[in-house]
């Protein structure tokens, strides 16, 4: 503790010595052995080696670990009606296309056309027009598409809520997926007997000045990992996020009178809360 | 905690929910910054980058935290009077040289020649003859030859107690060096303020059956960084390991009449006593 003391840095030095003392409360509580040690050291290199620009294993062990999520927690606590928030996970791409309201974020991508719509409103109802709305999610195989090579861009966009804080747009129904667990942490999960799976969710993160930047998933009622004690490998889930997506047979008109060719559809209604604040370049924070 | 509930191997099990408390204990008391976590994965991220078969920089990371010494020390309590333990360090190479008694391992490096001799012993002084002794230094640049290119062994040895528990071999006296800080774990040292330096020290690893293996370092006392608040950037110094060793003029018989070609030398005498206990193979540890 004593040696991070000539710290400049303040807050540098607080978060250095908390460090210090919990990693030496944790060896001293556990009575970790020297084996025990190397097990760690080899752990940490292997991430180390899968991690590369397109691949972060250090993400996805903070994340089983519940880290990721218990940070998310300590910085967004629960403001009155505000929608809850929850982690960002490592998909997310700045630049998505630009698309108008009512248009098609799922890029030909496959799976079942879901018609998303709500408002974006603060905790007193006051509407929030022109907040900036980015959206993304797997396709029906269980895959974001910046996990294929070749960078074709799909299921994901941005959009701006109009002069009434509405917003609709064409995306998927959400799909289930493992997340990725051919490294070190589908060991960890692997040897500790724990699911990789991820419940169905569309991501979503809203920012308008004056309020909390809120970067959230929409879950998907009835998906059956969200009743599995496993639920979420990566604990994002809160049950005031779990919405209701109504299923409809091709036969039914679309809102829009969209022609599905055939296909059957879904549709969300999601109204935005957001909380009083500052807004958070998470696009910048995660280059 | 809950998700590691199924982990068939219970210290595993114990390990992981004791790591994720601990874990989020941290991130709750210092509330860490969405910013701040990804500074701590990027950091990580690139102390993954340069970690090599020849440079472990997760090795260095946990011994500039002190979580390496704190792992020695939960392990090697205090035991009566045996000699204490200190950090093995990334150095040790199995398989160093055989020496007999009386040779030298400093391998022709350059560096002031100093004798070693005592004395293997338990805690009730019995004889411990046969005993295994590793010793390994770096050279009055303070390198190690690991730390070149082209493989040359220098500065390591190994030998065994006589039949009178004792040892003698002609090394190198100790040069006090900077650790490898050209990495990530240098940046940490420059923010924080701290010297990279180590106080001069001389390796000994030291096996017998019965008898718990000792790691530990002898320091050389007059070290000026040995007098300094910053002492050891690995916090490995312990008070009873700081040794004198005698410095003699070129025109001083050696102990073993060997010629020293006018160069003065120094001694060391050092008397080991080992704690009953299980010999612990480190060099399969380490591999």
């Amino acid at each position: 503790m004593q040696s991070f003391e000539n710290t400049p840095d303040e807050r540098t030095k607080y978060l250095l010595q908390e460090l210090v003392k919990h990693l030496h409360s944790y060896v001293h509580t556990v009575r970790l052995t020297e084996a025990e040690w190397n097990t760690a050291i080899g752990f940490l290199t292997r991430v180390g080696n899968i991690t590369t620009p397109h691949r972060q294993e250090f993400v996805l062990l903070s994340d089983v670990l519940g880290v990721s999520m218990h940070t998310v927690a300590v910085n967004n606590e629960v403001h009155r009606n505000a929608t809850e928030a929850t982690v960002f996970g490592p998909f997310f791409v700045n630049g998505a296309p630009l698309i108008e309201n009512g248009g098609d974020m799922s890029g030909g991508a496959p799976g079942e056309p879901a018609w998303v719509e709500g408002t974006i409103r603060g905790v007193d109802g006051e509407p929030v027009p022109g907040a900036r709305i980015e959206v993304w999610e797997a396709d029906a195989e269980g895959f974001y598409d910046v996990q294929h090579e070749g960078g074709r861009v799909y299921g994901r966009a941005h959009l701006f809520a109009d002069e009434k804080s509405e917003f609709r747009f064409w995306g998927l129904l959400p799909t289930p997926y493992a997340i990725a667990h051919d490294g070190r942490v589908g060991d960890l999960l692997k040897a500790t007997e724990r699911s990789p799976y991820r419940p169905a969710h569309l991501h979503f993160m809203v920012t308008a000045p004056g309020y909390r930047t809120l970067v959230t998933h929409v879950f998907v009622r009835g998906d059956e990992h969200l009743d599995k004690p496993t639920k979420d490998a990566v604990f994002g889930v809160k049950d005031s996020l779990i919405y209701d997506w109504s299923r409809h047979s091709a036969d039914e008109p679309t809102p829009d009178g969209r022609d599905l060719q055939g296909k059957p559809w879904a549709s969300l209604h999601f109204d935005v809360v957001l909380a009083p604040g500052q807004a958070v370049d998470y696009a910048a924070l995660m280059e």
